[in-house]
């Protein structure tokens, strides 16, 4: 067995990976796949809505709300969302706290103005900027709730005098929050919600066919609304597969489980790196990310070594990202306990190795 | 054995999803799912290489093309088409051959003037119009190869002086056509090639950047090239299933092999419905598809009769598209010639009966 931290396309569970598998060949004993069943089929119908149903559950959203998956992933969604939510003319307030706050930032500017309230870009995003002020005539204020590269979340999510926005991609699902205090949240599948291929997009209905410009059909909110995210052709394999993580998640206890072990497992970790003499911490203590744990080693020549050592034990996906270097190991729901423990033993016995045979780590 | 006509997401090959299955499980041996895997990992890059390596292949496209593999589907290409290639100001031209072509019409008009060079819209597009010209300074000409719903095919392309655009997504890589003679062909995936949730694009390389305006990440294909299709987070699955079909192809003897099967296929099916004295066809003899197969019965009170008859013999994803009635048999590249041969019987069985039990036929 592997213990996957990889950031994403990220862990699923491995009672949905069985289920899925079986759909493959043969899904709800039809005698035929779930890729080549109609999406207007009652079964895959049956399928949109207990996804789109787990969904408003699961988060307690209000009737207020509607629920889409839609083609792609939050990529898109950082042209969908100004595309459909920010006039010409209008100003969008979005905060900067790393690479994928960026791109979304440079997406909003094809479409209106952006006033970028506060940003960590010049240290590296090690923290979440927390001193601004959301301009009450913006349209909506942007936020990035966890930073899968650099390994920071917002743990307090601002109170905001405009309609609150964020990229949840990482960590939907993963804690509790009062998602009725948003505007609008979306969040690629890849990390705490199924495959790569479909976004989820939520909304509050009353900022739905706002904006002035004419929206080409497969780019536009309402549309997808309408038809319940069937306007054409869903991507019904990852919607399947997202609505048995789901389904997982409610089975767990919700979210409210789910946060109690993933703190339980972040707990662990970070524990570990601010014990162990070899391994530091990259970012600000406070704004610690509990999906993706970035960190480095006192002396970065032994990374090399220790992430082999790492792979011998059966840890894969642990190589940090390219802008932050070091280690990243992404804990998201899927990820057991048991899996945290087998790399916090890793980093000990790696440790001890070191004290015992100086030469090795001072290769 | 279910026999699977359904129009799309259509049928694939038996090997195929049991490869597909068991990657979802463990994929290439690594300890993991293909759902849980880096899009970066050396194994899945190889996937997206091997699949584009195969269409190039496939369909002899030369050098000066370029394949990209995008989320979405056909709807998706609607719009990104005129995006990318259509100037505020200059005008495509569009065939309106049915329910598709007229959608991509509609979407075009977002983004530029269309001239609409034909139409059979007002015979509920039972043919292919042929008497048109193309206007000389159309950016591009777009015609619908194959017209899903109301199953018409165009057999000769036309010779066009502005590039040729086409949506091939029913009936790419299901008989030979020279793919050099177009400046752009696009396909959802879910017909001939895999699941839902990817699309294929194949662009002259001339023809992208050439348009004025700004285009956002997303929907700018010169970026999707220049990343190979890996810009963002490709749908990783769909994109493994799509090359894996894409090899069974290849494996069958490439298109050729498959052309002269799905001929043999729409030969002895139509073949059946012009012989039987219950059913008729639908549209222009000429123009006949040689993918969805459309087709009615001389006594319409008799077609729920026959549903039911043929479900009975397991033959599923008959009913016709409610825009023409009936029935459709989609025989996509994957289904079997005996799945139209056990059709066959099925209509020959019921002809037996109707003729031997009147009341029935009169019901």
């Amino acid at each position: 067995m592997k213990h996957n931290f990889g950031a994403g396309p990220g862990i699923l569970p491995q009672q949905v990976l069985q289920e899925a598998a079986q759909a493959v060949i043969n899904f709800n004993n039809s005698g035929l796949s779930i890729l080549e069943i109609s999406h207007r089929s009652p079964d895959f119908e049956a399928v949109m809505d207990e996804a789109r149903a787990l969904v408003k559950e699961l988060l307690n959203l209000g009737d207020n709300y509607s629920v889409m998956f839609l083609h792609g992933g939050a990529s898109s969604q950082f042209a969908m969302l100004p595309y459909n939510l920010l006039g010409e003319n209008e100003t969008a307030a979005y905060l900067d706290s790393g690479t994928w706050a960026n791109k979304a930032i440079k997406e909003a500017k094809f479409f209106g103005k952006v006033n970028v309230v506060a940003s960590s870009k010049e240290s590296n995003y090690t923290f979440i900027p927390k001193d601004y002020e959301i301009p009450k005539d913006a349209r909506y204020f942007h936020v990035t709730s966890n930073n899968t590269i650099y390994g920071t979340q917002i743990h307090q999510f601002p109170e905001s005098p405009v309609p609150l926005v964020s990229d949840m991609s990482s960590d939907i699902f993963s804690r509790e929050f009062d998602a009725n205090k948003f505007g609008l949240i979306y969040a690629g599948a890849q990390k705490n919600m199924g495959p790569a291929g479909v976004a989820l997009v939520i909304v509050r209905n009353d900022l739905v066919g706002t904006v002035e410009r004419a929206i080409p059909s497969m780019f536009n909110y309402k549309l997808h609304i309408e038809n319940g995210s069937m306007y054409n052709t869903p991507p019904v394999f990852a919607v399947y597969v997202s609505m048995l993580t789901l389904r997982w998640v409610k089975a767990q206890g919700g979210i409210k489980a789910m946060e109690k072990i993933n703190n339980e497992k972040a707990a662990k970790l970070y524990a570990e790196i601010d014990r162990n003499t070899l391994f530091k911490g990259t970012c600000a203590v406070e704004d610690r990310s509990r999906m993706n744990v970035c960190f480095v080693m006192n002396s970065p020549e032994q990374e090399k070594e220790f992430l082999n050592f790492a792979k011998e034990r059966d840890c894969v996906g642990l190589k940090g990202h390219r802008s932050v270097g070091g280690f990243r190991a992404s804990i998201y729901n899927a990820l057991p306990l048991s899996s945290v423990e087998h790399l916090v033993k890793a980093m000990q016995d790696f440790e001890k190795i070191g004290s015992s045979k100086p030469e090795l780590s001072m290769k």
